[in-house]
């Protein structure tokens, strides 16, 4: 496994300009734990300290799901993953461990004990539909970013009442299906309200939500993970609450706020921020209770980070998180609704390639495998650091060297890992690209036709499971099947096509005669409904 | 349309820090032409002049698919958008037009006549199956980079012998299928021409090689799409040339070497890069022929850019592009491959979506639509420009201001746009997101479960037809459909567990076992068979 001497993994999103190597951190005061030599084969130890000082937490052993052998094979759980390998149909593939997913969980319920709390699942992280169910099962609900993913949800058998509706750019007929269900939504901006409003009057059912405050509180992460800054395009900035309290008083049958939320980003590593943004949350839920509403939820969002360099580093736990708010919590009498996504899934799973051969140009060693950015865009899309490491033993006379991983799409832009130690490995080699449950598969595109791979997961009682099938060749052909018909355009008046927002609106007439609730007149007011 | 005032676009991909506003352009000696104002509507004029002085080629009319009508409309051909989007079923979707298609195929062909040649369309860019049967039947060949992409030329009737198979990480398996369809292979690596090798034993077929010969002339676009700089993972560095040669002659009965490849890259604006690698080429074209080999084919890759801009600046044309190169074919009695992709397909389709809303964070100001990076993640990959505008003319009241144009999808790499000078749209007005037609819908996701959309082409007569249907929520669910089946591992005996690169040369044994020819004893030469 990784090294413990270098122990830095706080930014890995920094640029390509800032990165430092491993061993030149300058975080190098943190404290961390070495690895014990006696350590048994399939266990490792992970430290488990608070990055706050004033708190300690107990350390506790971290089983994690792969581990190497001691002859240098590596295992997920009790299955070699060279068997797994040289077994399934085709390659590159998902393998993920269903016993880690439970333990994740179970680390995040330990840290809510003595609260009221929902683990809300951030689905756009993995949307497999068995990892989904056996999440519902494990207690947790979920949070959706489109009526999709609602759908998801309710065929995994999610209650809607423990689910949360997020997005900057909801649509009115998505939120019209969550209002039918009973799912907690997020006011996100003025034209979102509008159409939670719409959407109340569609479905006939009062909305319970809750208002998406942008804190300004910096995640300390990629931009392109940052969401809580003051400029980003999510959330309502504090100085408009007032106005968001305002329209909900204006719409007491449509709307009942139940909560206040945030969501600073991903990939957070560390706890302090979480701090700083619920106590300001706190501060906002006594404003708004003070004006007479009974506003019972926290929702603190998600973006816990994982040790994606697996360098042995400290990394806060979900008792850290819960632990940092605890009290906050505790002391307004709230039900804490939390949404983590990466830190459920992310280290659950490994991408499964196989290498195709060993090159050489100019200066720079590759090795090709089948893997590529098409199932697994994250390195370029973040330059993310993922863990790659060979699924077996070396063959004796291999060489160490520093190779870019890349796989067979036609661009530079496909590489899984750059300037890699490795042995360098035989045609046909496993290579794994670590922590790959999150923001992996559900990213994955078919660029070169290269078509998203199956998964798998080993079970509780070891056995091998197929839980996604590839999508092959014909599911692309099919995209074509009677296709080519021509379509005749629609009649509209020159008056009707000159009012750009009418289009719009012909959604909310459909759902209004599907629905056959009072009519909407919402033509008339086009800015604003309040 | 884009003001003509600006006309920077070659280097649209420079990193943020570098990126310059338009109107501060450091190129502005380029020579470039204004729109007359006189211009009618559906009728855009585009200077084809040179970019290098010394040749001059003609000023032809540019008949463009995507016009804007006087009255603030936007047309594709005779189409008014706006009633695309009132009549299609659902949004976003891919809008295409068909003649400008054919009109790129054709100023490719004028541009190539006299020489004996091949256009191999670069399928990567755009994988519909309609648009692929009408490059055929208008005379174009296929470049492909996988198997699938192999099959799904083979499904769209392209002659396999005018067809050409690229990459540095080919499958055997995709290999033996080009072999036995008689594709010509671009030799990548020392491990690729191994695989052509063991392919054509298994097929029973000798294969029509090319080298793909790496000649380091950097093409000045954006690292994610230089293919032929020196540390590229593509292609042979040319000191390795002579050892490729020697290993051609040992395999006389699998290889047969019929002429020299190269890419530069891809979005090359400046087509003296072409002229001075195909010069470097010719050469090694000479010196292959000295030793004895009948080469007859230059393959000068793709990589034309496209005016992404909308500035009215000055782009080479397929004609300025082949005419750098003419000569030097003629004087070699050279067959010559280009292998466009961008340059055919990109300017000839818009991401047509509808605006969900617009708010104001802080200092910024967004417009939410329905499309997002699932949909073209180019912006977010590339940080590439596309030009956006809206389909209509808008409210009598708007502000025109600066937005970001932003997706629903919860992450802040979420942009079509930024800082675009726009009318403030109204709820449900028509924005489109221009040159969408190469590496967008072909890189496509189904992140947040935003399925993959519909598409549609404008055809010769003016009607609308469906060239693609959209991906559903059932397709997604379809994945998971009688799964998890619990799965038995293979036996293996501890030789082969440890033997790395065993499970590779099952594939083999497959295929030697279903072709019935010769076996191959690839195990006792791990390294290279040669």
């Amino acid at each position: 496994m990784a090294a413990t001497q270098s122990h830095l993994s706080h930014y890995q999103f920094l640029p390509k300009t800032l990165a430092r190597p491993l061993n030149q951190t300058p975080f190098s005061h943190l404290p961390f734990l070495s690895l014990k030599p006696s350590l048994k084969p399939h266990q490792t130890l992970r430290a488990v300290l608070s990055q706050n000082p004033a708190k300690t937490s107990q350390t506790t052993p971290f089983k994690h799901c792969f581990t190497k052998s001691p002859d240098g094979f590596l295992f997920c759980e009790g299955i070699k993953v060279q068997d797994v390998l040289d077994s399934v149909e085709r390659r590159p593939f998902y393998l993920y461990s269903k016993p880690q997913i439970t333990r994740n969980v179970e680390a995040y319920k330990e840290a809510l004990e003595g609260l009221s709390s929902i683990i809300g699942y951030a689905i756009k992280a993995n949307n497999n539909l068995k990892i989904l169910e056996h999440l519902r099962k494990l207690g947790c609900g979920a949070v959706l970013v489109s009526g999709n993913e609602l759908r998801l949800a309710l065929l995994a058998g999610f209650d809607p009442t423990r689910c949360i509706f997020n997005g900057n750019g909801k649509l009115l007929e998505d939120l019209v299906l969550a209002a039918q269900e009973g799912v907690f939504v997020n006011v996100d901006s003025e034209f979102d309200l509008e159409n939670i409003v719409a959407a109340a009057r569609i479905a006939g059912k009062k909305v319970n939500v809750l208002l998406r405050i942008n804190p300004d509180v910096d995640p300390q992460v990629h931009p392109y993970v940052a969401t809580g800054n003051k400029n980003s395009k999510f959330g309502i900035r504090n100085e408009k609450l007032q106005w968001f309290l305002d329209a909900v008083k204006a719409h007491p049958e449509e709307l009942k706020l139940v909560g206040a939320h945030c969501h600073l980003g991903s990939t957070i590593t560390k706890v302090d921020i979480f701090r700083d943004a619920a106590v300001l949350m706190v501060n906002y839920i006594d404003e708004i209770r003070a004006q007479g509403f009974e506003v019972n939820y926290l929702n603190i969002g998600g973006g816990l980070g994982i040790d994606y360099y697996h360098s042995g580093a400290v990394l806060p736990t979900p008792r850290d998180l819960i632990n940092t708010v605890r009290e906050l919590v505790l002391s307004r009498d709230l039900n804490l609704i939390i949404e983590p996504g990466r830190s459920l899934i992310a280290n659950t799973c490994c991408l499964v390639n196989r290498v195709t051969g060993v090159k050489t140009n100019g200066t720079k060693n590759f090795i090709v495998i089948d893997g590529s950015m098409a199932e697994l865009i994250r390195p370029s899309l973040y330059d993310a650091y993922q863990h790659i490491e060979l699924v077996a033993p070396p063959l004796p006379d291999a060489d160490i060297s520093t190779f870019d991983v890349v796989g067979p799409v036609c661009e530079s832009a496909d590489f899984l890992g750059k300037e890699r130690q490795l042995a360098s490995p035989a045609k046909g080699a496993g290579l794994v690209v670590h922590d790959a449950g999150a923001y992996c598969m559900s990213m994955a595109s078919t660029y070169n036709l290269k078509m998203r791979p199956p998964e798998y997961w080993v079970e509780e009682d070891g056995s091998l499971a197929k839980i996604r099938h590839g999508e092959n060749f014909e599911d692309h052909v099919r995209f074509f099947e009677a296709c080519h018909v021509r379509l005749s355009l629609k009649e509209h008046s020159p008056r009707r096509q000159c009012c750009l927002a009418q289009s719009f609106f012909l959604a909310v007439d459909f759902y209004v005669v599907r629905s056959t609730v009072r009519p909407v007149d919402v033509r008339r007011n086009r800015r604003l409904m309040l």
